[in-house]
């Protein structure tokens, strides 16, 4: 099918577009009313998940309430080590936990990469009503954690804000760390090729955990993952974001991606120095400027904008927009992009 | 008094020594079982930050145990919202959280400067006990929080993944924010000043939320309070470390402090591209290197040694160290640092 609007897809490969085109990072998620009322109907952020149906209608709720240049996939990245075997849990304000967690060869037993597409066939189902209900008005972002951060989860069963469990075991075990890390990466180039296969225009890899690695380890138990899944992937354009792992953003630029994500620490000027001329930049309003006023977001999001240049930017925030923020700010933000003329 | 070793404060002056210095993040605390045998006789961690006799015993155990080239005062970056009317809990595992905030005009008539010195006097008390006890065979670091972590702090009123309280209020009421951080500022001076006089040798400003800021707001809301505290404060050589604010990291060096504190993210050779040849840099081995075995502790250490070179440079952790290291293999680090031979 013909897509009405492919400007995403175009900026992405680096064409120029008669504007810069934006998205949003959770925009499927609480901030909106819309959003938290099919939450409530379906009982918990799980049963949502499960629900097709539902999942669907979240994902198109931000096309139609501030008509972002692109729906993204509602799901969550931890469906994959569910998928292997390991159940999680989401609290409410606390987060995922996984009652079971990877720290020996005797757990990695436990795990398979088999029937991943089995498992996770409600996700893909969704992207079917999903791309029926979009019926080409804006491309589909789908989506999947970069196998460090799923590993992150695996192994600690939580979040934590220093990770220590997977960072011990890549110093004490590296052999047990690469057997996961492969495994992790297996069944994600499976999902995500399904994902496409299903109807999704481009992905994205969300390494949420980057930045609690070094350069060396990052380099080494990061990287060549995200390596072998952008390289399996051809088909449609890729984004790799890696949230704070600005030490290696120049080896990111490396990757056979077509856009590197930037969070709202960098300098888009500055990055675009590191990163070459190849590829195309995403982001970075720092989210928080979505708590001032209106004025204050026009000046801050053209200030970006002008930055980023006329070319090769896909406007989003640097990290997913915060659940406490007022829609019509996050509206301002968008509608400001799409008003946004460059200079000539 | 003479101190035996001064081999840290003529670092941070920028004068050769015979080999680099070390002292390690958090080496007062929890990966000593002697420090972990003193807080359970206390009964809480207040309890025994209140208790100069135990707060004294466990800043030295490390200088004992370990021999690193300074003690550091064994307190808490919180004692100064304490001290200006809000108290906290700290609950183990879960930790510091405020019952009261600072979140308006009329919040912040609830809170005081006066009598700082007065309510601190606890703090004073432990670092006379510790300069008699150390007997001039290192030196004391002194040490607060940098105005803007105590801001997160006042406002969230505990810790928190995005801090979207403070990062609201600067966007919604500078005005607020700005008198808040000045009050802090002021009460963080009073301290660092008695600190000194009561014979803390040299003091560094702990930036620990640094990194939930963007460039321009860590240049407005930080950096600022920053430098007046250095400022003001001339008769010891001071220290800052600002985590995760590599983006701001040459405008910190513009500050009138000695030493500038690098996490483990930062490559040493760039950091020294960026900082310049004027200040003494400190850091930085990622601190999960530790949960590696002796050898890879050893290579990684001397790396680090030799990036940093000769002078100007205080080895330590690039975080405090992890509660979970083994205390043998911190030894291994600092004693890999008291035997390295530069290249001449």
């Amino acid at each position: 099918m013909n897509l009405q609007n492919d400007l995403i897809l175009r900026a992405a490969r680096g064409e120029r577009t008669e504007r810069t085109p934006v998205w949003v990072m959770r925009q499927a998620g609480r901030v909106l009313k819309e959003y938290r009322d099919v939450r409530a109907k379906a009982g918990s952020f799980k049963n949502l998940l499960f629900n097709p149906e539902l999942s669907c209608e979240v994902t198109i709720q931000p096309v139609d309430i501030y008509g972002v240049d692109a729906a993204i996939l509602f799901s969550d990245i931890l469906v994959i080590p569910e998928a292997m075997g390991l159940e999680y849990k989401m609290d409410e304000g606390k987060g995922p936990s996984f009652e079971q967690t990877i720290r020996s060869k005797a757990d990695l037993a436990k795990i398979t990469t088999e029937a991943v597409e089995e498992k996770l066939e409600y996700v893909f189902q969704t992207i079917r009503l999903i791309k029926k209900d979009l019926n080409g008005r804006v491309p589909l972002i789908g989506f999947a954690g970069a196998p460090w951060t799923i590993f992150c989860y695996m192994t600690e069963g939580k979040g934590s804000k220093t990770f220590s469990v997977p960072r011990a075991m890549i110093m004490r075990d590296p052999e047990l760390a690469h057997a996961l890390l492969s495994a992790i990466t297996d069944a994600t180039i499976v999902y995500l090729k399904k994902q496409i296969e299903e109807g999704c225009d481009m992905i994205q890899l969300f390494d949420s955990w980057a930045g609690v690695l070094n350069k060396e380890s990052y380099n080494t138990f990061a990287l060549p993952y995200m390596k072998r899944i952008c390289d399996e992937i051809q088909s449609v354009p890729k984004t790799v974001f890696a949230l704070g792992a600005y030490y290696s953003l120049a080896d990111l630029a490396q990757l056979s991606c077509n856009t590197v994500g930037l969070d709202w620490h960098m300098d888009p000027i500055w990055a675009r120095s590191v990163v070459g001329n190849s590829k195309t930049l995403q982001g970075n309003l720092d989210p928080a400027v979505l708590y001032g006023d209106f004025e204050t977001i026009r000046t801050k999001t053209k200030e970006m904008l002008s930055k980023f240049g006329a070319t090769k930017h896909i406007a989003n925030l640097g990290h997913g927009v915060y659940p406490d923020i007022a829609p019509d700010k996050l509206k301002c933000f968008i509608d400001t992009i799409k008003e946004y003329q460059h200079a000539q």
